[in-house]
């Protein structure tokens, strides 16, 4: 569905089995979902305060670390931006018509 | 670069000429930059207590929010999805390359 | 400890019983914890945002809120912010020893 | 108003002049706004996680910590706990009155 969030999330399924000092996502496992979700809470300030300064680089820079921690949050769920992306297109009428249309095709 | 959030961006373009009534994104719209951050705070609030819950589905139906208002906040500062999708790529070695080239496969 | 608090807390208890449309208070009771939780995730949101504007009046009024709601979620957790108050003093040392030998003294 | 929360705001106006490496409030002063207003949104998301966990010990735990921080900040802008207090009892009909007749008695 996304090509990049695809690769991420597969990135973090990779790193379920890793050693919790071999790298920040396996140490955030590690440490267990408080930690998780304690990151979400920072990093959704962190955006709030990107954006009232008006630092467009910044608000870009947190929000995508707001979403790569939703995505370690989803992940350790046994989640994933699939998931997310779905109820974003039922919500919105959106279609993924075109996407497996143009899968049909390959 | 992802079909769903490219697609929610053209929404989100689409309704900022329309008129504050007319939907929810262009009330938010109206009232501007804080009333975009609080919904962020608010939905980061929800996501975590969803977790703390255990309840998948409502997990899904959080972060589909956080991203949501997220992309609201992109879209006010005349940002997308793409900005932060290339900053979690540059982040984590992702390469948008593979994609293009198993693209130019088909 | 606090007057002011001590007389809000008061209040918080007396509305335990009242019926949910009564008042504010007396409705976020019966909508239950994660209503109150939300409240403090929002008006934590609203001190930052109020920071970042350095409005001073602003950040007087959102702390109010967020301290107000703490205080709704410590009494319907059976607690008060007596609790709260002594966590602080064992932290940093502070003394009610001087507090109550002065109204001995009084 | 508040013997403990005055006693506090003394501590903290006292250690604005020290230096960085002295105490965890001289640290936080030196780094500035956005770190204290970073440690707001952290002690909120924590609060509402010990409140869906329902240990008492730790929503007081993490109240305190939300309370200290907010403290820092009114400490940091020029501002105290009395502000907070005085707004309090504005809102809620709250008399300092029984405070100020037994000062008079003093």
């Amino acid at each position: 569905m996304s090509d990049t969030l695809s690769q991420l999330a597969q990135v973090l399924e990779a790193r379920k089995g890793a050693s919790p000092d071999s790298s920040y996502v396996a140490s955030l496992y590690h440490k267990g979902l408080d930690a998780i979700l304690k990151k979400i809470g920072e990093e959704a300030t962190e955006t709030v305060m990107a954006a009232k300064d008006g630092d467009k680089d910044k608000i870009i820079y947190e929000t995508a670390d707001l979403w790569f921690h939703s995505m370690v949050l989803l992940a350790q769920q046994g989640l994933g931006p699939d998931d997310v992306l779905k109820e974003l297109e039922r919500r919105f009428g959106l279609s993924g018509l075109e996407e497996k249309a143009s899968r049909k095709v390959d």
